[in-house]
């Protein structure tokens, strides 16, 4: 019934990302034995109950605040468990606190679940944090990863909002980097529509509206400040 | 692809609960041509912007902070968007400010969406907002529903919780009326890992262990405060 009955640990269980993740699992049918681990336990008590009066057929969810319980044979690890910026908080800041927490993820993760098969690091600056909790698990770089797609997926929302036409007709959208003045933002290989993207910029029209050159540096500057308007 | 190509209004779509019901509408391959709504426009976009970015194939998302255009054409009407009750509020202030808001969506239905199939009103007190809408929008009663079953759920969980059993090996969970004290806990068709409640309260043990008396006047007031603890 759900795509595997492995176990997933999912640590920073208590917040909107880690809560909203195990109940993805659950609805979308993918996991159903899942570890929900946080530090707060209190909110972490409350984030579980929400999840067991979903009443998921079959499911197994536990919560605790011990990290070695949680991680203790899992196969699976996603953690959204770093610290957002804060209101005055320079990027470096979260960068050292966060990747303080990355390299305790990666410790743990060495002592307690040394066979997980993936691990996904979803905390900011995650190209970092990822690599850091990478380095000291121990375990195979393939096995490691970060969310990755986030501001390519940002790419394709605002083109297809600027042409009026649903997202899933917008292929091919590509970034590069932390969010950011220095992502890039690639325009070979997008396809609007079934348009190519060199031809949009040549002129031509899709869905009865053109993108010029001065609108397309407004979009790509808005998708590198797409983080800065979220963390 | 989805179960329902149509249109699906979410008010209150800013809020937690709002979100995350678009998001689980999609995610579960629901519904998928979804209109967003909230009074509150600026973090209704970021609600959406992060549906956007989640890119669900065959998705038609829109958001709008006019009433009118949410509704209108909506062949079902999804509503959390009631206000939370704060701090130093009584179940009375909350009462009226979200029967206002009842009556509001309901005269809403009434003009926008005199043909919607089926609306479901979720914010508290439920069963009063629940009538309240009805009432207001003049559609058919068995058109209008509430969210009704949060409660028996909380007895189900609880109850696995104490046996240490899967949550669905507990059924026959029922409670009836508002969240708080005069909330009645049925005992009747209670059945727990095969085991009749009868039995249980007779002495039998499920899974090893057994409930007293004492205990099941524990889990019932656990129950009826369970209200009280999250609003």
């Amino acid at each position: 019934m759900y795509l595997t009955q492995e176990k997933v640990a999912v640590m920073g269980a208590a917040g909107a990302i880690g809560s909203n993740i195990v109940q993805d699992l659950l609805s979308t049918k993918t996991a159903c034995r899942i570890a929900m681990y946080d530090p707060f336990a209190q909110g972490l008590e409350g984030a579980a109950e929400e999840i067991y009066h979903c009443a998921y057929p079959g499911a197994e969810v536990s919560w605790t605040a011990d990290v070695k319980e949680a991680l203790t044979g899992a196969d699976y690890v996603i953690s959204s468990g770093g610290a957002p910026r804060k209101e005055g908080m320079t990027r470096e800041d979260l960068l050292k606190g966060n990747c303080e927490i990355a390299r305790g993820l990666g410790e743990d993760i060495k002592h307690y679940a040394p066979n997980a098969k993936f691990v996904v690091v979803i905390f900011n600056p995650a190209d970092i944090t990822g690599l850091t909790a990478l380095v000291y698990s121990g375990l195979a770089p393939g096995r490691v990863s970060t969310l990755a797609a986030l501001d390519s997926t940002r790419l394709q929302t605002k083109l297809a909002q600027h042409f009026a036409v649903p997202q899933e007709r917008v292929t091919g959208c590509r970034t590069y980097g932390g969010h950011g003045e220095q992502m890039a933002v690639f325009e070979d290989g997008i396809v609007v529509d079934g348009v190519p993207f060199a031809e949009i910029m040549a002129g031509k029209q899709v869905n009865g509206k053109s993108l010029s050159a001065e609108e397309w540096q407004e979009v790509q500057t808005h998708i590198r400040q797409g983080g800065a308007r979220i963390i």
